[in-house]
């Protein structure tokens, strides 16, 4: 154990170059050279501002009526939970003694209807989120909206030695909250409008994050009674999935702590919030 | 162990974009963001021709008197042993019955009487290479031989972004030979005279290589009657070595085999020759 303690220091004093939680702020773009040298080979994710300031999007897609008048005749899909957390753990049971893997009920909605539910969402009634990780920005977003910004960012591509395999659009509200997971790809994410926060942790810290198997389950929503329903798939199918809860309400928190020692008392994630304009690489 | 075996197949196909055992020839020196971005990041070796003919070293230094005489006041680390094979696994007993990880014996001795004992070296007599991994160029050799060739090759120290921590002068002859051993430095190695084989393994390839705990044990050399003999360090001392010989003997190669099935009943290594005037990026 005192091992991989160790270890999760070596990776960030060593590979990430930092004891602290801060990560690096590019006030421009880096080149090519400079991006992949320091960023992309060790792994290591930053922030770049004034990458993106020279796209329509910026000033255009604040507008609701400008989003919902372009795409007018376009359906999208819709996520929807009751509270904003989606691909997260959840009671199975009102009893709250076991946990499931929920997934958001996913509709097919014209996408002004869809853009309406993400501005009107309300934690206990619903929460609404665009997100699709398809390329939905290519295939679905991109005749309406694709003159708006950039086909790809090209210091990245020459980085990357290649363009982007997907480039996604997701709309979401303060509700939005993602729980920890992993993503093996090489990830520029820009924010248009809006911010996002987010905390980081390198993956060798996979063993501070409990990840146990969790009965998947899926939450249907009856517009009638605006009811949420979470439905176990049957037959049962596990989802091995990050058990900390990184904010655990005032509550929970003893226990949380006391359940998941190696996370909260390891070293703390990266943390960072990408603003409007700012893109981030992780 | 199948998911071991199928690790090897996915690193060759998916991080080294390759099923063949060769490794990428360049005609020419890469571009920074070429090098880094299809050798360095993915790290897969390749070997780079015309990145040194410039070079004065390359008619200069084959030339045995040229090198004696710039280096006449000159004292240099010369290893011995009995057969070429240093930093290697022998017999530690009359008997074969068990093996210890042997170095060679070193001395410190006039320049060009090493030299002339790298080129009269004969197997079982005695062979000598000089080698030393402390920076040895720049420390000892620089000053007699400094302007024969570059302080470092400029395209692999922008993709690095940063000088060479060591540059390292060696000089053997067709009977050195390195064991199977890991380097974790990023590494130009440049012939200069003469040629070197590789034999390259990825990383992951660790399990195939059987490290095992072995004593240490240093060869001591006497110059009256010429034998070499192979003393225990006491208190015994272990060290992990690679138990694999990638090229035994005909009589004992069905027993190798038999021993070590990980590392011959699996993917080949990946082999090369660099010849004078390459690099080899490893």
């Amino acid at each position: 154990m005192k091992e991989i303690e160790s270890l999760w220091d070596e990776v960030r004093e060593l590979s990430l170059g930092t004891s602290s939680t801060t990560i690096d702020h590019l006030p421009s773009p880096p080149s090519p050279l400079h991006f992949l040298r320091n960023y992309v080979s060790p792994n290591k994710p930053c922030i770049i501002s004034n990458a993106i300031t020279h796209w329509p999007a910026l000033f255009l897609w604040p507008n609701v009526s400008y989003l919902s008048h372009s795409l007018c005749h376009s359906s999208v899909s819709l996520h929807l939970t009751p509270h904003g957390r989606a691909d997260s753990l959840v009671p199975s049971t009102p009893t709250h003694d076991s946990l499931c893997f929920a997934s958001a009920n996913v509709q097919r909605v014209p996408f002004p209807r869809a853009l309406d539910c993400v501005l009107n969402s309300q934690p206990g009634k619903f929460v609404a989120y665009l997100q699709q990780q398809n390329d939905c920005f290519r295939t679905e977003y991109s005749a309406a909206l694709g003159s708006d910004c950039d086909a790809h960012i090209g210091w990245a591509t020459e980085a990357l030695g290649c363009l982007p395999e997907a480039v996604n659009l997701w709309i979401g509200n303060h509700f939005s909250e993602t729980s920890f997971h992993k993503d093996h790809y090489e990830n520029l994410y820009a924010v248009v409008s809006g911010k996002k926060h987010f905390l980081l942790l390198p993956p060798t810290d996979v063993h501070r994050l409990y990840i146990r198997n969790y009965p998947a389950a899926q939450y249907s929503y009856s517009e009638e009674d605006g009811e949420f329903k979470l439905e176990m798939e049957d037959p049962v199918r596990y989802v091995p999935w990050c058990s900390v809860n990184p904010y655990p309400s005032p509550e929970a928190k003893e226990s949380e702590m006391a359940k998941f020692p190696l996370y909260f008392d390891g070293p703390k994630p990266f943390e960072c919030t990408v603003n409007a304009g700012e893109v981030l690489y992780l």
